[in-house]
């Protein structure tokens, strides 16, 4: 069990308080135990904390407190995440093919990757140093994954499809699925337009449950380095999505939109197709995005417009009714219609 | 064949018409078929029964006809849900671990368990007195599923969470996936915050095909006894969802949202974190909720405000393109601007 | 290597240019590669064409070029999907079952179907001829897929589900899991009515991956031959969607939604139970659905309205902050309240 002395060493932390108490666990606020670390990003945080039975909390430079240890940091959050890390390690499988695993001879396994239960790996097919492919899971025809990559569980990875190293894939997910695309014949038939192109996603990406990613109808569709979906996000295919981009759940993509680098799009938000969405905007919960949007923009709403202007007008449609009712008084004064 | 007599008897029934007709199955009014079972909820249904070939009919206890054997009862829903279950039994798999099944020895199976083609059963995992884990499940390490519970197929349940007894998960459903929690880094990543808590399901659950459920960051993300999950319903990590609580297809809870008994929360609407939904609250389809809702509140719109309010705003609105003409109207009249 | 000629000749194209071209892959305009075929349905896309290595264009018959070989059809999008089909043919797996899938004796597979790896089929199910069931599906009991229908990978058909001809079922999909139906008892607990129907998919239907199609209560919910469904759609039971129909991604049908042939519901669109959407009516993005829609008609907005009338109150919403000023300026001036 590590002191908060040595838990300071770790972090690089300034300790103020007791430096030999014992850190047994990490906890939340609301639910700490006797030896817990648990943090607070400010003061009201940490007066809650203070009344519980946390043996240290770690909390930004400037603050202080007179009835629990504190380790001093500059981002209480990375630190805590550094903390929670060392005390609760992943458990990463062994490495080796289970028995069970259908691996193609023509597939290249590292052999410090781990291929779990009834996990498929067809012909061609890559798997990195240290990567995890769970159970159930199936990496098509000449698809990779990278380098310490994890597929979690029932993980679909269609042909030719390729993710970087250090992704992260939730249960559930889908890589490589056909694009949505036909074309009218002559009777008012839906002929399906092929979708011979791939999906490839950088280093650092994480997917979440269920997300759904399209192939490209012809190239790719892309995910950038250190990206992060949510769970039940349907991207479309050629979509080109940068880097360090923020896609929460339930977002929906169409075919073609670009996404720039740190965009952050919100919970529900929908977007046509063709559109570029600029570095650093920020689309609200469920807004339903049909033009480019500029960088750095707040966008909101469906049909979305600047988040300022959206609010604007929402504030002024509450007055509405009653503003229905200030024009008829207007009407009647003026003897009119 | 039971007779409506029979029928009657098992429902509780007051019987009305022939007692000795043979019921063979159940059906609904606009398919039925001869010696069908059906119910009507009123006369309007009822007068519909009355054209088809349906041998009886399940009716509240005010209804009479001079065509149809009636039986009527308090809840015509409710006995007929009952006749259903009767005519129409669910097959349950027979106990027992499949061949190809891996169970770890470490795993406790009850002896009267099923468990299909293809499960994984990780060390630590238990499943209850006639649960059944359908083909190609996954329970990870220390997972939990309580007396007859069923997961139906492609089911993941994380390492570490617990579904209670009686519950009934759908296929591609997915609980203790990691929640969506990252931290910036000073380079503008977005760290990971482990997400080392777990899911903790009640009794009498059910959940929707390809549902996702989060885990909680720290502690628990918890669904409460006799709530129900539509499909594709997204959970985010550490919300606190109570019992009886229904949620319809495609809602998606942000982290850390209370959702309190008996609320009710319709399709595709959505929910910042960190709120609370008042008991028996009820959130209006495709609605957006970025603050706390009182009990017993009916909510509408995106952004969601009172049913009333919305629904006013909304008639209000399509009067407002005419509006404009007639404040034009007025201004010309007063010769202003 | 096929020439511009024979390429010509494979899609009764007009050729204008070299004849004697080889021609070597399809490519798209922005990523083409020397000796690629790629196709422009306007003067602008061909000028893009022109500048890049692409040996021909497939164009509409009005177009010509003084710098690329021309193939100039009546359909050039249909014909360019038939030399996609053509440079890059889908693989299908090798007819047979696969060593380790497990399928019931009482199930009937066409010899020339192909069952993969860790497939199970139960009891009574049938595999057509051609028909392709990859590795992780699960046929249920009496479960039925046609001839040349293609289940991807990780799909669970529930029991006496049947899917028709030449259907393709991308991974994650989930066919026949339980309506959401329940019933309140007199203690306020949600007693579900039991889920006794099926699903019947017609031909030709293409279902996007983890999208989700509920049974019938009773009866049938069914899809009409030529439809297409999107990733992440919700279909909910008894509905009855009819033929040709587009359900982009997203889409959320509650119980007993009929859907018109021709019919387009855009992403995210929501429709609530025991609608019916008329002959080729358009459902605009993230519209929410509350009443029939006639046929034809194109709605928009949430809750939705004819699209015209939408777009009216849309832009006279943007006019309303100001209008508050003026409605004010107008009450100053005569003095009021």
């Amino acid at each position: 069990m590590p002191t908060a002395r040595e838990l300071a060493t770790f972090l690089q932390a300034d300790l103020a308080g007791d430096p030999e108490v014992d850190v047994r666990d990490v906890g939340a606020i609301d639910s700490a135990k006797a030896g817990d670390a648990v943090f607070a990003l400010d003061a009201k945080y940490l007066a809650l904390a203070e009344q519980g039975p946390a043996a240290v909390v770690v909390v930004p430079r400037a603050l202080s407190s007179a009835h629990k240890t504190l380790l001093r940091v500059d981002d209480a959050r990375l630190s805590f995440a550094r903390l929670v890390e060392k005390f609760r390690p992943v458990e990463r499988p062994l490495p080796g093919i289970h028995a069970t695993a259908v691996v193609s001879r023509e597939a290249r396994v590292a052999k410090t990757a781990s291929v779990g239960a009834f996990a498929v790996v067809e012909a061609g097919a890559e798997v990195g140093e240290r990567a995890v492919v769970g159970p159930h899971c199936v990496l098509g025809a000449r698809a990779a994954v990278g380098d310490d990559t994890v597929l979690a569980a029932n993980v679909t990875i269609y042909r030719e499809c390729r993710l970087g190293a250090r992704c992260l894939v939730h249960a559930g997910v889908v890589v490589g699925s056909d694009g949505f695309g036909f074309t009218p014949d002559a009777k008012g038939n839906h002929v399906k337009v092929p979708q011979v192109g791939n999906v490839v996603v950088g280093d650092d990406v994480e997917i979440g449950a269920n997300t759904t990613i399209d192939r490209a109808t012809l190239g790719s569709t892309t995910i950038g380095d250190g990206t992060k979906l949510d769970n039940l996000v349907q991207v479309g295919h050629n979509c080109r999505i940068g880097k360090r981009v923020i896609v929460a759940s339930q977002v929906g993509l169409s075919g073609s939109v670009t996404v720039c680098d740190g965009a952050i799009l919100l919970g529900q938000s929908g977007y046509a197709g063709h559109l570029t969405i600029g570095e650093r905007a920020i689309v609200m919960p469920q807004s339903g995005i049909s033009g480019d949007v500029p960088p750095g923009t707040a966008m909101f709403g469906s049909p979305a417009v600047p988040r300022m202007e959206r609010e604007r007008i929402w504030l002024a449609s509450r007055k509405l009714p009653e503003l229905l009712k200030r024009v008829k008084a207007l009407e009647k004064k003026l003897g009119g219609e």
